[in-house]
This record gives structure tokens, C-alpha cells and sequence, in this order.
């Protein structure tokens, strides 16, 4: 899926629940899935870990879409390599 | 840019280093990440946003990289609206 795609997803569900929400609290909810992801590749399943990274991930992109900014965008710092020394792989 | 090609990019960019600092640090830094995107959510400009936004997406794609799952398929989850109520938009 194209990044940009997946964030229009999270736009079309959740993005008027988001906008109620507010940046802070969407900040909040970003950071407890964090949480739940960091236990579940501690000791969670394969399939535990999975659901854990998409819910970090739509967090993320929702998080954009409330900050009006684009998650491909910001992908794209990337698309040449490592943004600090340039190079791929890094040698930083 | 595509989930699957930008968790590549990171591969080839970061993968060496990130299997030899292992789980539990990358998910550390993860976490040391969302709290740089928190702050610059609150108080920092567009552009300091966007950096942050990147930043937290290659450290998340990084830890699926280590747990060698893929963002796509945690995406997909997502691909038919809110995985709880299966509505778009969500009606949780």
C-alpha cells in the first residue's frame, strides 16, 4: 500500500473523530500504542507484534493528517539514504 | 512512496547496525523519537514536524525490520476501515 494511501485511510476513519480529539490528545493515544507495541516485542506473538505496528502506524498517520502534514513527505527524507551522512547503508 | 519500499530503504540503510543493536534498543530509540515528535507537535515549526514525522516511521519500520514482520501487512489491517468496528468512518 502507498503511504500516502494509508494515510487518506485513516483520514476517511477516524479524521472527524481526530479533528474532536485535538493534537495533544492524539499525542497521548500515539504514545500509549507505543507502549503496547514495546511489550508486544518483548514478549507477544508474531501476531500480537503485527497488530501492534499497524496500531503505531495508523496513530502516526493520524497524527499527520491532525498536523495537516504528509506522512510520504516526510518518507521521502529518507529516499536517498541516511538523511545525515547521505549514504546507503549509513556511515554515520 | 510505497510501506513495503520505504521499510526496504530502511533495510539496505540501517539493517546491518540495527541487528547488532537489537530489539530492545531500537525500540528504545523509538520511544526517544516519539518524544522529540511530541515536542515538535506542541512548539515546533512544519518543518521540524515533518523531521520528526519521518523519524518515528524509519525507527518503527527499523523494529519491524528486527521483528521481521512487514508494515504493509500490519497496514492492511486497517485496508477495510476501522479493524473494531470494520466501519469508514469508524463508529466505535
Amino acid at each position: 500500500m502507498e503511504i500516502g494511501a494509508f494515510q487518506d485511510l485513516m483520514l476517511r476513519t477516524y479524521g472527524e473523530r481526530d479533528s474532536k480529539r485535538g493534537v495533544a490528545a492524539t499525542v497521548a493515544w500515539l504514545a500509549e500504542e507505543v507502549g503496547e507495541l514495546a511489550r508486544a516485542a518483548r514478549k507477544g506473538t508474531r501476531e500480537e507484534q503485527l497488530h501492534e505496528l499497524g496500531d503505531v502506524l495508523a496513530w502516526l498517520a493520524s497524527l499527520a493528517n491532525q498536523l495537516d502534514l504528509s506522512l510520504d513527505d516526510a518518507a521521502r527524507r529518507y529516499g536517498g539514504g541516511c538523511p545525515r551522512c547521505g549514504a546507503m547503508p549509513c556511515t554515520c
